[in-house]
């Protein structure tokens, strides 16, 4: 018999929280027999929502937790002060074994921190990047680091760019995906100082396969798999690609209100124009991994609906029949270390 | 009678060139008589152009250079060699007192390089910084620094902050213009080390409208006038903002083209859709200044077309009308330094 891959699911967190999350579980265990998710939250209300749906029972299971973290609470704290929150339980869980990955939709900072608090890093991990994947002109790209450490150095940014290389190969299929770093400009002696450092150890490394600066314009065209960057870039670009596009994506939509032809015409491109913007939604490809830990901590966004939810269980069970972290710990530690 | 700005204009610089510059020269001193183009480049080339015109001789002046600066080229060492260029000439030219302002669609690091090496900074003004305006949901914001010189320091971010509001104010006519510093989050106490030393600074400036930090994701919403930030990270948000928005624009036009009914009503909204994206297209509102100089250098897009042209020189007699310099001097300088 197949192994079960376990899943921690915070049924508490993101704006349709527990509808959506519930309903992006039941989606996933119908769909596959070796998943089991665990959801973590207020057994009343979670129960409650679990009452509309035929399920099989062993691949369901609640653990009740009487608190919730909110977005807005500093998040060391809240980690450090709220125990029995749907957030530290489910990491917990990651932490003992008892779960093979701890999804959320919830405060990005409180899984972030509790991520590397809770879970722990891989051994000769410096720090673990978030990691999430954005579209493009040619599909998706991953953007790493998002995360809540900012201010890398040079040694930072060569294990993104090789953790990043082993997440696009073995879990997004990308073969031998082109590694590059965001720059001001394409040339090797442009960039602030953090990039001028980092840039040689780049192009020294064997294991990856590294093509130089990509200039942020060139960024959604998909000229790189692997777009490396310190975390405050990265959630800039991270930020501003969901900004710009919220506000053009509006803008057009008044425009084809403008008058009477417009409108007319509004309708008959509306079809063709959702399928077209499908494809550049962030949401169609799972949540941000944090990566590096003992385990798998997944950041959905905080809008996630059920597909969301869905298609990040499944990205965590391939995480784990791909053996991710054992990848990583090879791609990072010397090769005594890793055979430990 | 009023005083003549003058305005020397790189005739050599930029795809478009030299028929785009010298037909928005044309446009220029045909709408305002108190404006007066100094083109600089191959005179041969330039006199064949301006033979198609009929216009006033007084307001148009052609210096003859025998040198071009490439983009490709390393500025600093083609602003020292190519001492008979377009842009050294014209720089050189604003250094002398014989025009106002030098603008120019050609070699972006050449313009910087050069506008600091030759036109030299204002006494007090540690950075001079690259400020476009960018389209927002509202109109537009100033984008303060998208220059050469990164990694810089708190004092330099608090400098942008108060000539970006001179610049708004003045120039762009919004009163009290509100000044945010872009974070990757709303608290105070987020932010990279940069951010975190520059917050204070700005929050007890008496001379700035500062309303806090501003993500990423709300710059194109227009929440905030002036946006200060670092180079690195401005210039990443100049590229992005034209990277998402030109695979945006495109995914959407092919997305009409998807079937039958798609054409049809593509046909029907172009006119509208047209007109709105219009309002997002940055060079409607002119080049990018590079401010804190003695003397005024704009940059407008290599693409620029006459139309940019021409809204740059009125911009630059703006800058002129309003004595935008002495009011820098007066927010940078102590009061006995500004008097001098």
């Amino acid at each position: 018999m197949k192994e079960m891959t376990k899943i921690a699911l915070d049924a508490m967190g993101g704006d349709n929280a527990p509808k959506e999350i519930i309903k992006g579980a039941m989606e996933a265990v119908s769909a596959r027999s070796d998943i089991k998710v665990i959801l973590t939250g207020k057994e009343d209300v979670i129960k409650e929502e679990l009452a509309g749906y035929t399920y099989n029972k062993e691949q369901i299971e609640v653990v009740n937790t009487t608190e919730v973290i909110e977005t807005a609470e500093p998040p060391v704290m809240a980690i450090r002060k709220k125990k029995d929150s749907s957030i530290v339980v489910g990491l917990k869980m990651v932490k003992n074994g008892e779960a093979d990955a701890f999804v959320s939709a919830g405060s990005s900072g409180a899984i972030l921190a509790g991520g590397q608090l809770l879970v722990g890093r891989i051994k000769g991990v410096e720090r673990p990047p978030l990691a999430p994947l954005i579209p493009t002109e040619k599909g998706f790209s991953l953007l790493i680091d998002c995360g809540a450490n900012v201010d890398a150095r040079p040694s930072h940014l060569l294990q993104f760019a090789k953790i990043g290389s082993v997440y696009m190969e073995h879990i997004m299929g990308v073969k031998n995906p082109k590694v590059a770093i965001v720059n001001i400009g394409a040339e090797e002696e442009k960039g602030n100082a953090l990039v001028k450092e980092t840039f040689p150890l780049l192009k020294e490394c064997q294991d990856i396969h590294f093509t130089g600066s990509i200039e942020a314009r060139e960024i959604p065209h998909g000229q790189a798999d692997v777009v490396v960057c310190e975390a405050f870039v990265g959630n800039v670009i991270l930020k501003l690609y969901e900004g710009v596009g919220a506000v053009l994506v509006d803008k057009i939509k008044g425009g084809m209100m403008a008058n009477l032809r417009s409108k007319i015409g509004a309708l008959l491109v509306k079809p063709a124009l959702k399928a077209t913007l499908k494809d550049f939604d962030a949401s169609e490809y799972g949540g941000a991994p944090l990566l590096g830990l003992n385990g798998l901590v997944v950041k959905t966004h905080g809008s996630s609906t059920a597909k969301e939810i869905k298609n990040t269980i499944f990205q965590c069970v391939t995480f784990k029949e791909q053996d991710i972290n054992q990848k990583i710990k090879e791609c990072i530690q010397q090769p005594e270390e890793a055979a430990e």
